[in-house]
């Protein structure tokens, strides 16, 4: 049944040579690689004003000024990825450039802030999705966890099936989103200056706001940096492109700027111009576009998009993350099943880590957005820091064309990277702690398994011939636990492959009577094999068992024998009822596992019934 | 490393032998046995006011005579569990009472109803263990799920311990929280004599409250019933006692009573006169405490002793939810696990699923103790209606001495515990309706389970002689994913069992060089042995390697041999590297073992570092 549940959920296996390349076209580019950096409309300027309102609703008017110089930081860091699009045109994920550039250390660093950040992107992504429809939908809001939940399964399932096919579809919400923002936009100015819409700001900008500080603009438009999350995708993704691919991915970049940096700055502006408020109920974004669509359908598509926007964005990280798990993988520094691929030629392991990794997150923070965004950038800032820091070294080692000018360029990115990661780390560090802790641990495991794999691999290595030896004979100890069809089936076995046959029964049963029962029916129906009774005073089967066999093995190998030990068990028609059997042999074979001289072998009797 | 720390939590093994009988004191048995019923006090009272609340503070008044008639009702069950001991001496649970007299499938919704009660036990008094904390200590109100988790998981150990060595300590907490709730009754009637408790009440008894309805009244009264709860739990214990053993528990059942009705009188008239609302943020009787006591050490000891009793009485569901699982599972009605004793002789899986079923409800529930016990009551009275109609059967059969006056008794129980229900169901619907569908998915499952053990017997049993069978030969096939000392091992003991040996390597490289490597280097290692390589289309390798060791196993058997596989693996120093390795062989064993005529046999190589 679980077979037929898999099939109906992720579909039918794929052969290998099914795994074609794709070739994006512009368009389609911009759409499946910009979901992710367009879709912090969502919640960007929400974010400056959440801590400029906290003072009073005076200070809101700071979010102009704070989103003009998060404007000046996408400019700075969408050059400086231009820069890397040209010289990693094989896609140029933080991990590879900071290992190339800076070394295995640095590498992993910024490979394990990936790895959280991505989480973090599906996981602050579909909260923020999940806010988008309770904002319209009110009655739903004390069931946002659970939805946000359904969304990532949802998304996870369609990755299982192998999303590659139907990567087509994932431009629609992309496109319907900007098509909303920008007749939201248009329509908000367009009304402004017919004065249908009047000014209702809290405060004009520049008025003196008493209590006003640096520290807290600085807070405020830290906060706003969430913004600029995504900018990178397209640096990843430069060989899925067209040819010229380096030239299509600069320009995409270069578009996907602009359209982002005037989404941006329009609800801002909007924000600041309707005297929006940030509230725990509503989002800004469902506020600004109630105020300008009024409650009409409008107003409903609009919440719609913004919630797909969100859910392929979230899609993102289920494209990123698997590919990341593989590169570490195969690197030696996360476990080999990271390496597999599904029936549908998807990397099953990190696509369900990754959900469950982000379910855990939307769990603890209660599912708000608020609360994940700080993380979220710092995950997001230090890699953007060590891959444009890399790439600073790779303009002083290479001194190709115009060197200086993209060393510059790189320099001012990880400079305005590096300046967002301090702001953080001071101005929101009750967020942002839970880094500190994760990156040490993430790491010391990833050099652990990688000391592990090289280890393991000398240790097999063939180095000379094959140590052959050549076998006298070999002694099968068959467990008994009653007397049944599975043992005879056991016995006839043991006695095809063994030269010496002994039964082992363990008895703790405080009854005498019982004990030698099944003595007499072994000994009635199996004359001529050997057979031994232990009595445990313990309930545990275990390790008279183990001691019993350690004697046996002693023995044989003294005769240049091998020892076997069959564990007889009977399958159950129906997966299900397995839990309703078999605990102890399930047990016993992994304590025997642990003997180098024993080997386990399992007779399986078939139930028919 | 999990070895040390499950001997550190759970300390070391124990012999069969050391499970001695205990006789229990009246003292004692007061204690340990009424802490469930005592403990209920700590949220009876509330439950009726806070019911009456939401009409409106005048209202309240009616409290009186809603416990008024839970003091009669408590009156008839009491008497009415008497009969049950004297009847049933050897322990007279609900299960066994409702089975012998009215049949299995009585029995077991009797049964069924309790084992979903023990964990709405557990997570009512442990959620309402932390309310008396958090009452007291506000700050920590948000962490309340997280600390009901703990105090579920701390029991759970305890109890996975064996904690019958440690029961005495259990009476300290009951007999403080008596001393404490007689003090604070006393003082405060003394205070309110002398004048010096003030008067408060918001509306004298019997005046007139627009709206009072007489279905809001029984909705209050029924909601109050839930201080009935643990009444039934001396009469499944009268083993357990000193002898005469049925006398001394019926008189530990009489004094039980009397301390419950004194409680919940004093408490309810207490919240009555000083004009107590409850509220979510501070429980009733944490009120009457600090009006009483004021806000010193002995509100701090009163709120403290309530914690310990609750968790106390979550720790009778522990001892019984384990007896009744075994139970059922010795009549075959649930899995054999719960039957198995862990190293402490306490029935460690009937523990845990407790545990985790409470946990389940605290967290699905948010902690919130009066959402929990609407459904906690009918669990209850459910098993009481039941249990107490089938003594109405076990007298009209018995007919001893005084049988008509018993039968009488027990009527009444029946038929107030049987109203209960009825106005649970009818007045309290969203909060019970989960129990329709409970029940009938575990009856299902009671069915389905014991059907399967039934034919599982029936067909394992040897119903003649042994049907013994001479193979001539076996054949091995040893699994090869890369040649190294794994594959020396493995094939020198395929020599040593097997008559014909062949290897068998599963390729899918895409390029064909590296397909052939394997073949070569084996062939080179061993020129002697076999070596058959496979080619597969899909990353499956499981497929391949069924279809290939269906084959063998069919010529195999043709020549009267039987069939091995060999999965050979290596074993690393560290249990947790394990998830480094070896998903293949355990999918590949999982996958062979579906097959009737071939056996799994598992070589293993330990690895030195």
């Amino acid at each position: 049944m679980w077979r037929y549940l898999k099939r109906l959920l992720i579909g039918k296996p794929l052969k290998t040579t099914d795994e074609g390349g794709q070739s994006l076209t512009k368009f389609k580019a911009l759409a499946l690689l910009s979901s992710d950096a367009l879709s912090s409309v969502a919640y960007g300027t929400e974010q400056i004003t959440a801590v400029l309102v906290v003072l009073s609703a005076a200070a809101t008017w700071y979010a102009i000024p704070a989103a003009g110089i998060v404007l000046v930081l996408l400019f700075a860091i969408t050059m400086s990825y231009r820069q890397i699009i040209h010289a990693y045109p094989s896609g140029g994920g933080a991990y590879m450039v900071a290992t190339r550039n800076w070394g295995t250390s640095v590498g992993l660093i910024a490979g394990g802030s990936l790895l959280v950040d991505y989480m973090l992107t599906v996981a602050v992504s579909v909260t923020s999705g999940t806010e988008a429809i309770t904002s319209a939908i009110p009655v739903l809001r004390e069931h946002s966890v659970a939805i946000a939940i359904i969304i990532v399964l949802f998304i996870m399932t369609l990755n299982l099936r192998g999303m590659r096919e139907s990567a087509s579809f994932l431009t629609i919400p992309v496109y319907l989103f900007i098509i909303l923002l920008v007749s939201m936009i248009c329509w908000g100015l367009f009304n402004i200056a017919t004065g249908k819409l009047s000014y209702a700001a809290a405060a004009p900008v520049g008025s003196v706001v008493p209590g006003m500080s640096l520290v807290l603009f600085l807070k405020a438009f830290s906060a706003g940096s969430s913004s600029l999350t995504g900018v990178e995708a397209i640096s990843n993704a430069v060989p899925n492109f067209k040819k010229p691919k380096r030239k299509n991915a600069a320009n995409t970049l270069a578009i996907m700027a602009i359209v982002l940096a005037g989404f941006f700055a329009g609800v801002t502006f909007l924000s600041y111009y309707l005297g929006i408020m940030p509230n725990s109920k509503e989002t800004v974004l469902s506020q600004i576009g109630m105020s300008v669509f009024g409650h009409g359908i409008f107003y409903y598509l609009l919440q719609l998009s913004t919630a797909m926007i969100l859910a392929v964005a979230a899609n993102t990280g289920f494209s990123a993350f698997p590919i990341l798990a593989y590169n570490l993988a195969k690197d030696k520094f996360m476990p080999h099943m990271y390496m597999d691929k599904g029936d549908r030629l998807a990397y099953s392991n990190g696509i369900i880590s990754l959900a469950v990794g982000a379910i855990v997150l939307i769990m603890i923070f209660h599912g708000q957005t608020s609360l994940l965004i700080p993380l979220y950038a710092v995950g997001v800032f230090v890699p953007f820091t060590l891959s444009q820091s890399g790439m600073i070294i790779h303009w002083l080692r290479e001194r190709g064309r115009n060197w200086i000018l993209n060393l510059m360029f790189n320099f001012l990115g990880a400079f305005i990277s590096l300046a967002l990661v301090i702001f953080l780390f001071w101005l929101h560090f009750w967020n942002v702690w839970p880094y500190l802790l994760i990156m040490p641990v993430l790491i010391y495991f990833f050099y652990k398994i990688h000391d592990h794999y090289i280890t393991v691999a000398t240790q097999l290595r063939l180095r000379q011939e094959a140590n052959l030896h050549q076998y006298d004979g070999s002694t099968v100890i068959v467990l008994v636990s009653s007397v049944t069809h599975v043992t005879t089936g056991a016995i006839n076995y043991a006695r095809s492959i063994g030269d010496y046959v002994i039964a082992m029964h363990v008895s703790f049963d405080t009854n005498p009577k019982k004990e030698h029962e099944t003595a007499n029916e072994f000994k009635e129906s199996f004359p001529d094999v050997r057979f031994v009774d232990l009595h445990s005073s313990y309930r545990s089967v275990a390790s008279p068992v183990l001691r019993f066999c350690d004697v046996i093995a002693k023995n044989s190998a003294e005769k240049n024998y091998t020892t076997t030990v069959l564990v007889p068990q009977f399958v159950p028609r129906k997966p299900w009822q397995n839990i309703l059997h078999n605990q102890t042999s399930l047990r016993l074979r992994a304590v025997l596992n642990s003997r180098e001289n024993i080997i386990v072998a399992t007779y399986s009797y078939h139930l028919k019934k």
